[in-house]
């Protein structure tokens, strides 16, 4: 069964006592009343990070993964708690020194403070982060409105090839080897953009799991569908050089998650002020498609407007 | 290293740029600005349960042992969160029909709605429960004053009888399995209490490592130490049973933890309130001893007046 089976069949109606959960079918708990957002997400040793021989980045990695589900909701984060499962090892004299410098730079850099959490003996490691931030309003998913433009923040793909170069899968040289890897541990994620996106977003999410299956989720409620062209979605002048000489397939490179850059839908009249925002902010924002009708099957199309095939859709936890 | 060590060495400093942390030497956060109580606690297999054969106790347990941190700083838990790792075999449908009808009967219990969370597949079977309330003031730790009479609601060690039978340390008759267990899995945690700590305690906590471990960490920051008379810590009629035919010791049981009961100081004139609030709610609330000058040291003291000593003060992680 898949995670989302999982909690609709089973949790579901025990969130719906309160509109603050958002039936679980949103990224963040919103409680209007209370201005308050929180998210919640867990990360194993294994499969949401590979080891823990770099603590210092495995530990920016999850706290930028959890401050961006708040940040692509148009809500900045505040404070953050750890619960930290983990062994002697794991939390040596020298990797705590380590987590708790770089605790303090992504502190400082995202403007976030140590709420609290946990610490537990456990032989198996893993974190649980609690993100929490103060909002009168927030950005949901399943708002988009037909028509819509659709839009990403950054470049994708750069964090999926840092992991398959950690993982040994593919050989570069270590300069491109050193940026990717840094990609991936380090997102580029869009702090400011929080302010600004609900000035123009009808609807919007983190893309962790993939472009694709993320968008999936951002209409899952809707009776629509969308068209992304290929040679729109944005990627890095080091994938592009990386795609050619390796001579690997676009689309599989960017539809497999972990880019922790903001996917949303605004209306054609917005253009202009999203542009706007862009140059101010000196963040790249890029129309990748649009939304249509759901009679239309949604589809990716290249530059010869040929129906691509996605292998992959992206990262779904099975039970 | 233990983890207050871990935690004073390398996880304060970062805490410290807000006042709601409170230096993360309390049982929850409080952001006084926002209302905002928040307590945080992961619960690993093989370490705060023993397995997971009965998914919907385990899942009461861990349910009422977080929010009894909200409940013992006299707070109403209002919203819990669960970032669920485990495998096919943690959640199959039998076990989440299960897992879904105690959190079911939890919330009705108890007031409180899933607000939200994570599912992750792992081989390891972990749960962090997130709960929140919302109250413009709270009890803390380290607000105790000299002569403060101390107190526990309900009765203790029950819960770690459960546990001494559930690991075949010790064998009971089926009736006594039962009750013991029952109280392990569901400790009878003091909702209604939460409303009234206010008007008398001082300073207060719930008992989750052990009453000698959690006492002094109440008052860990203060120029205090106690005295408590043995006689006077509250056990169960079923308690006093076993301690009588097996010839057990009550001080080895009552302070290793899991009851979940509140801790709290108060100040002698205020004797007369907590008996009517007692009565009121029908919850056994027992003056177990005193606070006083460090100059004098912390003590068991037995019906004749003579000091006991504490084999096992209670449970810690070490790392």
């Amino acid at each position: 069964m898949d995670e989302f089976k999982l909690i609709k069949d089973y949790f579901q109606r025990l969130s719906q006592k309160s509109p603050s959960s958002l039936n679980l079918n949103d990224d963040v708990f919103f409680d209007k009343k209370n201005n308050l957002v929180i998210s919640v997400d867990t990360y194993n040793e294994g499969s949401h990070f590979i080891d823990f021989k770099k603590p210092d980045l495995v530990i920016k990695k999850i706290i930028r993964s959890s401050i961006s589900d708040l940040i692509s909701k148009g809500v900045n984060p505040k404070f953050y708690f750890i619960s930290a499962s983990g062994n002697k090892k794991n939390f040596s004299k020298f990797n705590l020194s380590k987590i708790s410098k770089s605790l303090n730079e992504e502190q400082n850099k995202y403007n976030i403070i140590l709420g609290g959490g946990d610490t537990v003996f456990s032989n198996k490691l893993s974190f649980t982060i609690t993100s929490v931030g103060f909002s009168d309003n927030i950005i949901y998913r399943n708002k988009t409105k037909n028509n819509d433009d659709i839009y990403v923040s950054g470049n994708l793909g750069d964090s999926y090839l840092g992991l398959l170069v950690l993982q040994k899968k593919i050989k570069l040289n270590t300069l491109s080897s050193n940026y990717f890897t840094s990609q991936y541990f380090m997102p580029n994620i869009k702090l400011k953009l929080a302010n600004q996106l609900k000035s123009f977003a009808n609807s919007s999410m983190d893309i962790s799991d993939g472009l694709i299956a993320d968008l999936d989720k951002l209409i899952n409620n809707q009776k629509f569908s969308y068209k992304l062209c290929l040679n729109d979605i944005p990627i890095s002048y080091n994938l592009k050089k990386i795609l050619k000489s390796k001579k690997l397939s676009k689309i599989n490179l960017i539809s497999k998650g972990d880019d922790y850059q903001v996917l949303f839908t605004a209306s054609k009249s917005k253009r202009t002020l999203i542009k706007k925002v862009s140059n101010k902010l000196g963040i790249k924002i890029t129309k990748i498609g649009i939304i249509q009708n759901k009679s239309l099957i949604s589809s990716i199309i290249d530059q010869n407007n040929t129906v691509i095939t996605v292998k992959n859709k992206g990262y779904f936890h099975k039970f």
